[in-house]
């Protein structure tokens, strides 16, 4: 997850380690994405469940027989066209923010009711990211998956903040732990329409963030109903939507 | 750039506007972002030089004329293949860290010798950042550009860290001002390998960010002779690469 590096002409240092890992389905590639190695199969599925890509349970996942090849085989039946990331609505009205929560909501239901925590217990979250690969480089973004008395279940370190959260959502579905029904997902970074996206897909009703959110962000909690935390540090946290969910407001 | 939300039971608060952007070229839509509306021809034709897109100069770029439309078309000749970014050496190797290096080798020349900046220079250019946009929200990622005498030519805000280079890399082209020899890039966040890749292909010599750089950063600006600085903050700043552009070392 590290790796030592020679800083010029001073002491030495550890970096996070950024490779290229290419998903596959068969002989076709999906995409490729600059990530941290290690757990590869939960990126790999958990990137495709984010897409809305898959379109039944994965009968297999693992790495082809070169293993330094850095790709990842997905065996799982998938939606007939791998489609673009494009949100139109039609063609006349071009490209807008309405047609990307339109396009999300395809893939993930409204969120469930439940669960209502405490608003002292969601700020503590990021407190209980246990980030070792953080402490040692600086230079991972985590997310946690918890449950709703706040026990740490399952969390990433990655480079990039998605691949953490794929990571995450990747390992639930394996041990067939979706939807994310009465549980909480919190991330260490900035809270942006495409981890939002993920976290509803994977039908997370609570996700919380160290730091702020964005408009489209925001805007897709509420269509979804889902519950948005951020700023959450110092004992404190800005509940953007749905606050039925926390307690104490 | 930033929006009023009312918060869920709580004061009013403002986030940072996220939205898509079409970057096309004609009727051929070449990719879609996230990013803060604003400066967005800056972006598009930053995204295009950056990937290695353009063939000659920029004769036009705008907006559709449904500004709503969240679009930006280039007239530009591009490349005859709008690429995928695959970083393959050849099927046999597979994918790997030295082909993302290889491929990027192709756009971006070595790069040039200067200029020499004292350290203290260097770690204090974060500080130069001006943000008004996250000062109000606290989620906006920032790339300023500088002089060798630590002047601020130009800096962009944006809720993506490689939209708002793309946008003062784009400036600079718009401007005549490619490639940015003599000048230093700094980001208001982590240095990843897409990061020091677009600093290389804007021909920039020196790189500094406030936070870590990962591995694959770190081998990149070895690679092209580029001067790679993190953890810049509090007075202090790690030099990885490149130290003889810093006095003082």
């Amino acid at each position: 997850m590290h790796a030592p590096v020679l800083r010029d002409g001073d002491v030495a240092d550890r970096v996070a380690v950024e490779e290229p890992l290419e998903i596959r389905a068969g002989d076709t590639a999906l995409a490729v994405t600059m990530r941290t190695p290690g757990h590869d199969e939960e990126l790999a599925v958990g990137f495709l469940h984010g897409e809305g890509l898959l379109a039944g349970p994965v009968a297999a996942v693992g790495p082809t027989a070169d293993l330094a090849a850095n790709v990842v085989v997905v065996d799982a039946p998938l939606q007939a066209v791998a489609r673009e990331r494009r949100f139109y609505t039609t063609s006349s009205c071009g490209i807008c923010g309405r047609g990307a929560l339109d396009e999300v909501a395809v893939h993930a239901a409204p969120a469930p009711p439940g669960p209502v925590l405490d608003r002292a217990l969601l700020a503590a979250l990021p407190d209980r990211l246990r980030q070792p690969g953080f402490a040692v480089t600086g230079g991972l973004h985590a997310t946690g998956l918890f449950d709703a008395a706040g026990e740490l279940l399952c969390v990433r370190e990655d480079v990039g903040r998605h691949n953490a959260m794929d990571k995450v959502i990747g390992r639930a579905l394996l041990d067939g732990g979706l939807p994310l029904a009465g549980r909480v997902l919190c991330v260490s970074g900035r809270l942006s329409f495409e981890l939002v996206q993920k976290a509803a897909v994977a039908g997370c009703p609570i996700l919380v963030g160290v730091g702020a959110p964005s408009s489209l962000a925001v805007e897709l909690a509420a269509d979804r109903g889902m519950t948005l935390c951020g700023f959450a540090r110092r004992g404190c946290v800005n509940v953007y939507t749905g606050g039925g969910r926390v307690r104490d407001l």
